[in-house]
């Protein structure tokens, strides 16, 4: 299953042992396609907007990302990202590299 | 050595076993004050601002903080961070709270 959409750009800021840190930027309508989340991150959204989450069985939610407003998600994580408002997108991706301890 | 200037805002938005997550709000102006850095952290300005870093011995440094532009610091880090711009500042603080592996 992929998203024939747009795809988002990413733009790696940061990767060493700990972490890696990744502005992902989307046009209306762009998306990341399907992907499994490698690692425990977090998600900061720069420039915010409506979004929809598409889970494995395609079931959509729709999620508004804020300007400021960070959320946690744990590694294994599976969906895809769409921007679902009229205007650009732009979040950072903070990925814990390390096992939790 | 302490800032008689505003005092920045915090908000703590995730406090788990891995991460700590704090948006800090400044007025123009507006410090953090002295501060120690217990964890390595990761800033990501959500609004820019020219910004006047403080250390140890009252060296003042000038830096930019772009919206969207993350870095990377290492525990350890004392200074004060001073809002040196004309608007508002704002970032979001991610402090790796787990001792590197």
């Amino acid at each position: 299953m992929s998203s024939a959409r747009e795809p988002a750009t990413p733009e790696q800021m940061i990767d060493n042992d700990r972490v890696r840190v990744t502005r992902w930027s989307f046009n209306p309508g762009a998306a990341t396609g399907w992907h499994v989340h490698e690692y425990d991150y977090i998600v900061t959204p720069i420039i915010g907007s409506a979004v929809t989450i598409v889970d494995g069985e395609g079931r959509e939610t729709a999620v508004e990302m804020v300007a400021g407003v960070s959320y946690f998600r744990e590694a294994g994580v599976a969906h895809d990202v769409i921007n679902a408002g009229p205007g650009p997108l732009v979040f950072v991706e903070t990925e814990l590299k390390e096992a939790r301890t």
